[in-house]
Protein backbone atom coordinates (compact mmCIF):
# COMPACT_ATOMS: atom_id res chain seq x y z
CA UNK A 1 0.00 0.00 0.00
CA UNK A 2 2.70 2.42 0.94
CA UNK A 3 4.42 1.28 -2.44
CA UNK A 4 1.15 2.56 -4.32
CA UNK A 5 1.05 5.77 -2.43
CA UNK A 6 4.25 6.22 -3.16
CA UNK A 7 4.19 5.44 -6.73
CA UNK A 8 0.84 7.77 -6.98
CA UNK A 9 3.47 10.45 -5.60
CA UNK A 10 5.80 10.09 -8.43
CA UNK A 11 3.09 9.68 -11.24
CA UNK A 12 1.11 13.09 -9.57
CA UNK A 13 4.97 14.58 -9.63
CA UNK A 14 5.53 13.84 -12.72
CA UNK A 15 2.87 15.48 -14.18
CA UNK A 16 3.13 18.20 -12.63
CA UNK A 17 4.80 19.88 -15.46
CA UNK A 18 2.99 20.51 -18.83
CA UNK A 19 2.54 19.06 -21.29
CA UNK A 20 2.32 15.34 -20.11
CA UNK A 21 0.71 12.85 -21.82
CA UNK A 22 -0.46 11.21 -18.40
CA UNK A 23 -1.07 7.32 -18.61
CA UNK A 24 -3.82 7.49 -16.09
CA UNK A 25 -7.16 9.19 -16.32
CA UNK A 26 -6.03 10.82 -19.17
CA UNK A 27 -10.21 10.99 -20.23
CA UNK A 28 -11.54 13.90 -18.42
CA UNK A 29 -8.64 15.89 -19.84
CA UNK A 30 -9.32 14.97 -23.11
CA UNK A 31 -12.86 16.14 -22.82
CA UNK A 32 -12.14 19.08 -21.18
CA UNK A 33 -9.49 19.46 -24.27
CA UNK A 34 -12.43 18.47 -26.69
CA UNK A 35 -14.48 21.09 -25.42
CA UNK A 36 -11.55 24.12 -25.72
CA UNK A 37 -11.07 23.00 -29.37
CA UNK A 38 -14.39 22.89 -30.07
CA UNK A 39 -14.95 26.64 -28.57
CA UNK A 40 -11.92 28.42 -30.42
CA UNK A 41 -13.28 26.30 -33.80
CA UNK A 42 -16.87 27.58 -33.60
CA UNK A 43 -14.82 31.60 -32.79
CA UNK A 44 -12.81 30.91 -36.29
CA UNK A 45 -15.54 29.50 -37.95
CA UNK A 46 -17.51 33.13 -37.39
CA UNK A 47 -14.72 34.52 -38.05
CA UNK A 48 -14.72 32.73 -41.72
CA UNK A 49 -18.08 33.67 -42.13
CA UNK A 50 -18.01 37.14 -41.38
CA UNK A 51 -15.29 37.82 -43.65
CA UNK A 52 -17.07 35.99 -46.64
CA UNK A 53 -19.66 38.09 -46.35
CA UNK A 54 -16.88 41.27 -46.59
CA UNK A 55 -18.23 41.88 -42.82
CA UNK A 56 -15.04 43.13 -41.19
CA UNK A 57 -16.64 44.04 -37.99
CA UNK A 58 -17.83 41.06 -37.04
CA UNK A 59 -14.83 39.14 -38.19
CA UNK A 60 -13.28 41.36 -35.43
CA UNK A 61 -15.48 40.16 -33.29
CA UNK A 62 -13.39 37.10 -32.49
CA UNK A 63 -10.22 39.20 -31.15
CA UNK A 64 -10.20 40.33 -27.29
CA UNK A 65 -11.91 43.56 -27.29
CA UNK A 66 -8.82 45.60 -25.78
CA UNK A 67 -6.47 48.33 -26.32
CA UNK A 68 -3.90 45.49 -25.69
CA UNK A 69 -4.68 42.58 -28.07
CA UNK A 70 -2.20 42.38 -30.77
CA UNK A 71 -1.79 41.49 -34.18
CA UNK A 72 2.32 40.97 -35.24
CA UNK A 73 3.22 39.93 -38.74
CA UNK A 74 5.50 41.74 -41.74
CA UNK A 75 4.89 45.30 -40.97
CA UNK A 76 5.44 44.82 -37.43
CA UNK A 77 3.13 44.69 -34.41
CA UNK A 78 -0.56 46.37 -34.28
CA UNK A 79 -1.79 46.76 -31.24
CA UNK A 80 -5.65 47.46 -29.86
CA UNK A 81 -8.50 46.33 -31.18
CA UNK A 82 -9.34 49.81 -32.89
CA UNK A 83 -6.12 49.65 -34.77
CA UNK A 84 -6.30 46.13 -35.81
CA UNK A 85 -9.90 46.79 -37.39
CA UNK A 86 -8.17 49.42 -39.16
CA UNK A 87 -5.86 47.50 -40.48
CA UNK A 88 -7.72 44.90 -41.67
CA UNK A 89 -10.14 48.11 -43.39
CA UNK A 90 -7.14 49.60 -45.10
CA UNK A 91 -6.00 46.34 -45.91
CA UNK A 92 -9.15 44.65 -47.67
CA UNK A 93 -11.25 47.45 -48.96
CA UNK A 94 -13.97 45.98 -50.13
CA UNK A 95 -15.66 42.63 -50.94
CA UNK A 96 -13.49 41.79 -54.18
CA UNK A 97 -10.53 42.84 -51.89
CA UNK A 98 -11.48 40.42 -48.75
CA UNK A 99 -12.30 37.81 -51.53
CA UNK A 100 -12.72 34.28 -49.96
CA UNK A 101 -11.29 33.10 -46.63
CA UNK A 102 -10.45 29.59 -45.93
CA UNK A 103 -8.78 28.30 -42.71
CA UNK A 104 -7.59 24.89 -42.98
CA UNK A 105 -4.82 22.57 -41.13
CA UNK A 106 -6.21 23.33 -37.36
CA UNK A 107 -3.88 22.58 -33.93
CA UNK A 108 -5.39 23.36 -31.32
CA UNK A 109 -2.61 23.31 -28.09
CA UNK A 110 -4.14 23.69 -25.13
CA UNK A 111 -1.90 26.02 -22.18
CA UNK A 112 -3.83 25.42 -19.01
CA UNK A 113 -7.48 25.40 -19.16
CA UNK A 114 -7.72 29.03 -20.03
CA UNK A 115 -5.57 29.30 -23.05
CA UNK A 116 -4.31 27.63 -25.94
CA UNK A 117 -2.58 28.82 -28.93
CA UNK A 118 -4.05 27.78 -32.51
CA UNK A 119 -1.49 26.80 -35.95
CA UNK A 120 -2.85 27.05 -39.01
CA UNK A 121 -3.17 27.91 -42.80
CA UNK A 122 -4.92 30.71 -44.09
CA UNK A 123 -6.16 31.07 -47.78
CA UNK A 124 -7.68 34.00 -49.78
CA UNK A 125 -9.09 33.42 -53.43
CA UNK A 126 -9.79 36.26 -54.70
CA UNK A 127 -10.72 37.12 -58.67
CA UNK A 128 -6.94 38.00 -59.79
CA UNK A 129 -5.07 35.94 -57.37
CA UNK A 130 -4.53 33.67 -54.60
CA UNK A 131 -2.50 34.40 -51.04
CA UNK A 132 -1.97 31.81 -48.28
CA UNK A 133 0.13 31.40 -45.20
CA UNK A 134 0.20 30.54 -41.64
CA UNK A 135 -1.09 31.77 -38.48
CA UNK A 136 -0.76 31.44 -34.77
CA UNK A 137 -3.28 32.59 -32.73
CA UNK A 138 -3.11 32.85 -28.67
CA UNK A 139 -6.67 32.53 -27.08
CA UNK A 140 -7.74 33.32 -23.86
CA UNK A 141 -10.97 32.47 -22.02
CA UNK A 142 -13.12 35.16 -20.87
CA UNK A 143 -16.67 35.48 -19.11
CA UNK A 144 -18.08 35.90 -22.85
CA UNK A 145 -16.15 32.76 -24.39
CA UNK A 146 -12.88 32.28 -26.17
CA UNK A 147 -10.92 35.67 -27.48
CA UNK A 148 -7.74 35.97 -29.74
CA UNK A 149 -5.38 37.97 -27.92
CA UNK A 150 -2.26 37.73 -30.04
CA UNK A 151 -2.46 36.71 -33.93
CA UNK A 152 0.60 36.18 -35.43
CA UNK A 153 0.47 35.84 -39.37
CA UNK A 154 2.86 35.32 -42.50
CA UNK A 155 1.62 35.20 -46.00
CA UNK A 156 3.86 32.50 -47.86
CA UNK A 157 7.17 33.42 -49.31
CA UNK A 158 7.03 31.67 -53.11
CA UNK A 159 3.57 31.37 -54.60
CA UNK A 160 3.61 29.57 -58.16
CA UNK B 1 -21.52 42.80 6.11
CA UNK B 2 -23.84 40.66 3.56
CA UNK B 3 -23.39 43.36 0.68
CA UNK B 4 -19.57 43.31 1.61
CA UNK B 5 -19.61 39.20 0.88
CA UNK B 6 -21.71 39.67 -2.14
CA UNK B 7 -19.57 42.29 -3.84
CA UNK B 8 -16.36 39.72 -2.75
CA UNK B 9 -18.25 37.23 -4.62
CA UNK B 10 -18.87 39.30 -7.47
CA UNK B 11 -14.84 40.02 -7.62
CA UNK B 12 -13.98 36.85 -7.64
CA UNK B 13 -16.28 35.55 -10.39
CA UNK B 14 -15.48 38.46 -12.43
CA UNK B 15 -11.47 37.96 -11.82
CA UNK B 16 -11.79 33.78 -12.99
CA UNK B 17 -11.25 35.00 -16.53
CA UNK B 18 -8.42 35.95 -17.90
CA UNK B 19 -6.64 38.07 -17.74
CA UNK B 20 -7.72 40.83 -14.92
CA UNK B 21 -6.76 43.54 -13.79
CA UNK B 22 -7.18 42.20 -9.96
CA UNK B 23 -7.63 45.65 -7.80
CA UNK B 24 -6.73 43.65 -4.56
CA UNK B 25 -4.13 41.38 -3.97
CA UNK B 26 -1.72 41.66 -6.96
CA UNK B 27 0.95 41.37 -5.20
CA UNK B 28 1.98 37.93 -5.46
CA UNK B 29 0.81 37.20 -8.77
CA UNK B 30 2.97 39.97 -9.82
CA UNK B 31 5.61 38.72 -7.69
CA UNK B 32 5.10 35.46 -9.98
CA UNK B 33 5.11 37.03 -13.48
CA UNK B 34 8.55 38.55 -12.31
CA UNK B 35 10.01 35.06 -11.76
CA UNK B 36 8.13 33.97 -15.16
CA UNK B 37 9.43 36.29 -16.93
CA UNK B 38 13.30 36.10 -15.76
CA UNK B 39 13.11 32.86 -16.21
CA UNK B 40 12.31 33.13 -20.02
CA UNK B 41 14.48 36.11 -20.54
CA UNK B 42 17.25 34.21 -19.22
CA UNK B 43 16.50 31.03 -21.93
CA UNK B 44 16.86 34.13 -24.47
CA UNK B 45 19.49 35.48 -23.11
CA UNK B 46 21.44 32.29 -23.56
CA UNK B 47 20.04 31.78 -27.27
CA UNK B 48 21.67 35.26 -28.37
CA UNK B 49 24.66 34.48 -27.00
CA UNK B 50 24.71 30.91 -28.51
CA UNK B 51 24.15 32.52 -31.78
CA UNK B 52 26.77 35.49 -31.55
CA UNK B 53 28.95 32.24 -31.08
CA UNK B 54 27.95 30.83 -33.67
CA UNK B 55 26.59 27.74 -32.04
CA UNK B 56 23.09 26.77 -33.40
CA UNK B 57 22.78 23.81 -30.71
CA UNK B 58 23.08 25.50 -27.99
CA UNK B 59 21.00 28.07 -29.47
CA UNK B 60 18.28 25.57 -30.00
CA UNK B 61 18.55 24.41 -26.18
CA UNK B 62 15.76 27.01 -25.70
CA UNK B 63 13.40 24.97 -27.70
CA UNK B 64 11.41 21.97 -26.50
CA UNK B 65 13.45 18.93 -27.56
CA UNK B 66 10.98 17.23 -28.87
CA UNK B 67 9.18 15.96 -32.17
CA UNK B 68 5.77 18.52 -31.38
CA UNK B 69 7.73 21.48 -31.19
CA UNK B 70 7.08 24.21 -34.13
CA UNK B 71 8.56 26.46 -35.96
CA UNK B 72 6.38 28.60 -38.32
CA UNK B 73 7.11 31.54 -41.05
CA UNK B 74 6.90 32.67 -44.38
CA UNK B 75 8.11 29.25 -45.48
CA UNK B 76 5.31 27.21 -43.59
CA UNK B 77 5.74 25.37 -40.32
CA UNK B 78 8.29 22.95 -39.63
CA UNK B 79 7.91 20.25 -36.83
CA UNK B 80 9.96 18.89 -34.71
CA UNK B 81 13.38 19.57 -32.36
CA UNK B 82 15.73 18.35 -35.07
CA UNK B 83 13.90 19.66 -38.19
CA UNK B 84 13.92 23.25 -36.59
CA UNK B 85 17.66 22.86 -36.28
CA UNK B 86 18.61 21.69 -39.94
CA UNK B 87 16.08 24.52 -41.39
CA UNK B 88 18.94 26.93 -38.94
CA UNK B 89 21.85 24.77 -40.19
CA UNK B 90 20.65 24.94 -43.98
CA UNK B 91 19.68 29.16 -43.54
CA UNK B 92 23.40 30.20 -41.64
CA UNK B 93 26.05 28.04 -42.34
CA UNK B 94 28.82 30.03 -40.89
CA UNK B 95 29.16 32.24 -39.02
CA UNK B 96 28.85 34.81 -41.24
CA UNK B 97 25.74 33.94 -42.33
CA UNK B 98 24.76 33.99 -38.32
CA UNK B 99 26.12 37.54 -38.45
CA UNK B 100 25.15 39.78 -34.94
CA UNK B 101 21.71 38.84 -33.68
CA UNK B 102 20.00 40.79 -31.39
CA UNK B 103 16.34 40.69 -29.42
CA UNK B 104 14.56 43.90 -28.19
CA UNK B 105 11.07 44.93 -26.92
CA UNK B 106 10.65 41.80 -25.37
CA UNK B 107 6.77 41.72 -23.80
CA UNK B 108 6.16 38.77 -21.50
CA UNK B 109 2.60 37.75 -21.66
CA UNK B 110 1.71 35.21 -19.01
CA UNK B 111 -0.72 32.29 -19.45
CA UNK B 112 -1.99 31.03 -16.71
CA UNK B 113 1.21 29.97 -14.16
CA UNK B 114 3.33 27.67 -17.15
CA UNK B 115 2.95 28.86 -20.03
CA UNK B 116 3.66 32.45 -21.61
CA UNK B 117 3.77 34.16 -25.23
CA UNK B 118 6.48 36.68 -25.57
CA UNK B 119 6.33 39.23 -28.19
CA UNK B 120 9.77 40.73 -29.86
CA UNK B 121 11.57 41.91 -32.67
CA UNK B 122 15.19 40.49 -34.03
CA UNK B 123 17.56 42.05 -35.34
CA UNK B 124 20.57 40.29 -37.59
CA UNK B 125 23.45 42.81 -38.24
CA UNK B 126 25.63 40.88 -41.12
CA UNK B 127 28.38 42.16 -42.86
CA UNK B 128 26.56 43.18 -45.90
CA UNK B 129 22.95 43.09 -44.46
CA UNK B 130 20.88 43.86 -41.45
CA UNK B 131 17.90 42.13 -41.09
CA UNK B 132 15.15 42.09 -39.09
CA UNK B 133 11.15 41.56 -38.02
CA UNK B 134 8.84 40.22 -35.13
CA UNK B 135 8.46 36.88 -33.44
CA UNK B 136 6.15 35.18 -31.15
CA UNK B 137 7.48 32.76 -29.07
CA UNK B 138 5.33 30.33 -26.92
CA UNK B 139 6.89 29.34 -23.56
CA UNK B 140 5.54 26.43 -21.71
CA UNK B 141 7.39 25.29 -18.06
CA UNK B 142 8.86 21.94 -17.88
CA UNK B 143 10.89 20.35 -14.92
CA UNK B 144 14.14 21.40 -16.64
CA UNK B 145 12.78 25.39 -17.03
CA UNK B 146 11.25 27.50 -19.49
CA UNK B 147 11.43 26.14 -23.28
CA UNK B 148 10.13 27.60 -26.67
CA UNK B 149 7.49 25.06 -27.86
CA UNK B 150 6.05 27.08 -30.69
CA UNK B 151 8.03 29.97 -32.26
CA UNK B 152 6.62 32.18 -35.16
CA UNK B 153 9.19 34.20 -36.84
CA UNK B 154 8.69 37.25 -39.18
CA UNK B 155 11.16 39.58 -41.36
CA UNK B 156 10.15 42.97 -42.13
CA UNK B 157 8.61 43.48 -45.48
CA UNK B 158 10.41 46.43 -46.23
CA UNK B 159 14.50 47.59 -45.59
CA UNK B 160 15.54 50.65 -46.44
Amino acid sequence: MKRLVLLWGLVVIMCSGLPCSAPVSSEPRATANAAMTAGMRAVMEEQQTAWNHADIEAFMKGYWNSPEVTFAGSSGVTRGWQPVLDRYRQRYRDAAAMGHLDFSDLEVHPLGKDAAFVLGRWHLKRANDELGGVFTLVFQRFPEGWRIVHDHTSADEKRN
